[in-house]
């Protein structure tokens, strides 16, 4: 009987090695099988990398612009200028192209829409809410994302909340880098990102 | 000993199946719940189907207004009118009343908060963020939302990005339908909201 | 043998209950791993609590504000001073420090930066989009904030809708209340955050 026992239980561990149970939980409570998984791997299930574009509005070039300012703080003169004080309060709404390569006059492969805000008196530094917006044979669908951006750091990461169509319900995270910036008018930002729920 | 082997293998997937333990990984190495199951299922795990009434403010229906231009470019002639170039730039500030059909005087089960700017100066096309704030007996609790709302278009989706109360931590996507259009006064989506994350 | 049948189902019960094997679809169909263990389980992998401080910069406070009403609804004298009808359209950029306790001269720990937007004509309540940043060796990273704040009740949720840093795609839910409110000038939130998704 006790070697059977034994025979028994060594079946059986063999048996669910074999079906690759995972008998994760030491406590034997059902735990969360996010975060359990989720801090051994990082690895993203989909990385996508592309620049994008933006002219901001000046009052003498509506053709070219893909950007306006839209609101500003009381002590702003305007809002055809970016306010004094590190922009703080100024906020831009943007339609901008994005690019495979980091060439403004590449065929645009998608659209960057939504705002950005400078939201700090002493660097610049923004906030983003947008959507990458695309409709090729590519890629159709879109990305959302929200994120805080201190634009002078070499890299940043915002998140990406969620999206449609081939990014049906994705999350990740994507890393801003500072590709060019030209006064006030142009910036070109490269975006790398990195999705790790993939549906 | 063999047939007890046997027979204690037989009892032991019988007992597995019976439990329903899921053996879904080959390799035996902690894998991607989120990506393994959620590649094979897109099955909602809630849905929701409600209407939401937009009435701009225009200068003369300050009782019956539920939302207001509260940004605008400088090329805007001020925040009583869209702006032209495709309203672009302009903000609106709503909180709209939510209804089952397509009344707007039926009783409001919930509100639409948020804003949306129009972001394309060659088509109408949005960006949005906003919740759905219920407090009734049927629903207590917000979903909230963020995405790209190209409007010409006959259905779009956007992200449902979180939720709090009876949507605790829900994500899911968002189809909207313009269902009425008069002008620039008022307008009157549909949101088909599937929930794919349930807690 | 029947009575080795049963000793193997014991054994097998006892390693199963020892292994902590979570037999928990009745079905043995693949099911949602999020849905069934979330439903059960709403225990944070994480939680934070902090206070955030808003001064409103009114015309004579601009050394000391942290944030600036930029937009206004049409109606609005300026963007000086918050508009009638409770501030509806009023859009707010911040950049507010945040502090373990809830002393406003306390060392920050971090900075609450993105806006507010006040949305509702009849009571005072607001949207609201931001992060926390963070980077003190206590935290590095990014907490990113979504949703509404029905602001006169004394407890409210909104989501947390991704993270960076030490905040990797971190989800969860944060409360807010208000702590200390003195006119139109300053306020005081205190944000307990409870993370469900720590990676």
């Amino acid at each position: 009987m006790a070697s059977n026992l034994i025979a028994s239980a060594t079946v059986l561990s063999f048996l669910l090695l074999l079906m690759g149970v995972s008998a994760a939980t030491p406590t034997g409570a059902p735990t969360s099988h996010h975060h359990h998984h989720n801090r051994r791997h990082r690895s993203p299930c989909k990385t996508l990398a592309f620049y994008f574009h933006d002219i901001l509005y000046n009052g003498h070039n509506s053709k070219n612009a893909t950007a306006a300012i839209v609101a500003a703080p009381a002590w702003a003169a305007n809002t055809t200028t970016l306010s004094n004080r590190d922009h703080f309060g100024n906020v831009v709404v943007f339609d901008d192209p994005i690019t495979i390569d980091n060439n403004l006059r590449s065929t645009p492969v998608g659209r960057a829409q939504g705002f950005y805000l400078y939201d700090r008196k002493d660097v610049f530094t923004a906030w983003l809410g947008f959507s990458f917006v695309f409709n090729s044979t590519e890629h159709k669908g879109s990305i959302n994302f929200a994120g805080a951006d201190p634009l002078m750091n070499k890299t940043r990461d915002i998140s990406v909340i969620g999206g449609t169509g081939d990014f049906f319900m994705t999350r990740g995270v994507a890393t801003l880098t500072t590709d060019a910036l030209e006064g006030d008018v142009y910036f070109r930002l490269h975006a790398d990102i990195r999705l790790y729920e993939c549906w």
